[in-house]
């Protein structure tokens, strides 16, 4: 069995390059939701507590099953921890048996953005420029490099009510070539804007964005609204929008559309991707991507991650953990591995 | 964050002793069934395919999150592999971080056989001094051991019709100090029993007992039905008894009577450890544990484990992974670990 630690993640990043892996991450993406219907989906498991969530996220095709570990607590930044950190299991659905545990809370911050680029593909215009990001969180920079992707974004306008934050994100995008606009508040910095994501964590439901103040046919990609009772945006802004989502289930229980109905929704992410149904259709309608995160994007990440284990040039980045009996007689587990169990 | 491997696990039991372990088993859940309701108890969530399932087995309370993944692969043996493998995390619930991964696989033989003798110390006579088990697979041995600390068995009758697994069976008690009856059928085996267990696997509805042959206030363990449509024992038999299961809500989808109604079961675990309903209450009653595995037994496993890591004298049994992100600023995952944002 395997075991990709975090530093055996960041070696490899530092061996393929940022710009390797990223296009990796986003064709898995991109090839696994154009086969939607090979996945057995579950809604995310979850365990509430007043001040945070344990969730599991399963998923599972023919051939492997995974299963995320993930918390989210927004309160956890003030003790000098990260709001969100995982662990995925990667397993063979012929025997059950566990192939791969690696981290996964640096790669969920990679799919999560990937996840953004492959919404913006089908739903921001292809000349959007300029990007708005509301919220400078650990998040932010993932979300921005990877939009850079699939549109020649040339600046980004943003506002985090933590000053530290926002110079932060001006730091850690200091050589992205985008022109970057520190903002004093929401309004300004989504006045601009073509494309607008709103990151914030703040555990309530919220209303960060009027519809007045956004230009016409931007793209909203709002990921922050993700439990129960958690919301960014208001209904007046819903209502105006062609709304995307992941997993209807899932997004209709946790994410924006929560107080609407099923109707509200326009389509799943893999039926813009397959062609099944249209993205943006013109340059002035409003779309917004409901993003709160699904299983299958995290299959993705780690059955990417176990194919780079399954190659020679890359294997020497993950550990070998004996976890699993291996036994000549798979009848005798008492025998094999019981102290005591003779005389002598 | 700690990682628990087979080996690390085996050495631990080598270095307390079985005696020990078990004991300290048998404590850690009869301590924790006995706190019921502290927990956030959930039922498995199931994975089916043809061949086998793949569970998560969540279990929490206010202190810590514990999951296992599990899977039951019926077919796995003949492939020289195991029915049931298994790997468990812990985490802390004020942060959502994990702090423990661990083989489960040793361990849930282990807690599967403590629920058990649990269960026999408050259902099977207390002059109960012959057991029969029916079916000598992976975890019979650990079943009759854990028994033995509840209740002074004389000698073990069994069968299984693979006549190399009875074999092992044999060579593994050999040493236990109990006479060791092999037998050519069920019936036989049962016919002089103060309790039976049956651990057999096949994915079906059976009907192992027939009333007839069992003595008057026999206790039966029946822990082969844990899937809907798998079973072992047929209506009567459940009719007779008076049975005892670990959580209703889980023991009627999947356990053996999941064909019987929520008034055919006399009571959960936990009452009758608490006192607060009665287990067996005459010599000649035939009393019936449903026995399907409850995340909280997992859960009991894996802070006994933890609690042992946290102690200097185990804690080198355990070995320290780099799978969590260590930041000076928890806003700051980008800038920490992504390769290429420096133009230097």
């Amino acid at each position: 069995m395997k075991l990709l630690s975090l530093e055996g993640l960041r070696n490899l990043l530092d061996t393929l390059g940022q710009e390797v892996f990223y296009r990796a991450v986003l064709e898995a993406l991109e090839r696994d939701f154009k086969r939607w219907g090979d996945f057995i989906k579950t809604p995310r498991l979850a365990t509430h507590y007043p001040f945070g969530v344990i969730e599991l996220m399963p998923c599972a095709d023919r051939q492997f099953y995974t299963c995320k570990y993930v918390n989210g607590h927004p309160g956890n930044t003030a003790q000098g921890k990260l709001c969100v950190v995982a662990i995925g299991i990667l397993a063979d659905v012929d025997s059950g048996y566990p192939l791969l545990i690696s981290e996964m809370t640096l790669l969920t911050a990679i799919r999560t953005a990937a996840v953004t680029a492959l919404a913006a593909q089908h739903l921001a215009r292809r000349d959007s420029r300029h990007l708005a990001i509301i919220g400078t969180g650990a998040q932010s920079e993932f979300q921005v490099t990877m939009v850079q992707r699939v549109r020649d974004l040339q600046s980004v306008s943003y506002f985090d009510p933590d000053p530290r934050a926002m110079d932060k994100f001006a730091r850690n995008l200091a050589f992205s070539g985008l022109a970057l606009l520190p903002c004093r508040s929401i309004q300004e910095a989504v006045a601009d804007a073509d494309m607008v994501i709103t990151a914030t964590a703040a555990k309530q439901a919220n209303d960060l964005l009027q519809l007045d103040w956004l230009k016409s046919g931007v793209h909203i990609h709002a990921m922050g609204g993700d439990c129960p009772g958690k919301t960014e945006l208001g209904l007046a802004l819903l209502r105006a929008s062609k709304i995307v989502v992941e997993y209807r289930p899932q997004s209709l229980a946790e994410g924006e559309v929560q107080n609407l109905d099923e109707t509200a929704v326009h389509a799943e992410l893999w039926q813009l991707l397959t062609g099944e149904l249209a993205g943006r259709e013109n340059a002035t309608e409003i779309t917004l991507f409901d993003a709160v995160g699904f299983a299958l994007e995290d299959f993705s990440m780690i059955k990417l991650l176990y194919d780079f284990s399954q190659q020679s040039a890359y294997q020497h980045f993950f550990d070998d953990i004996a976890m699993l009996p291996e036994m000549a007689d798979p009848k005798d587990l008492y025998g094999c591995f019981m102290p005591g169990r003779k005389a002598h």
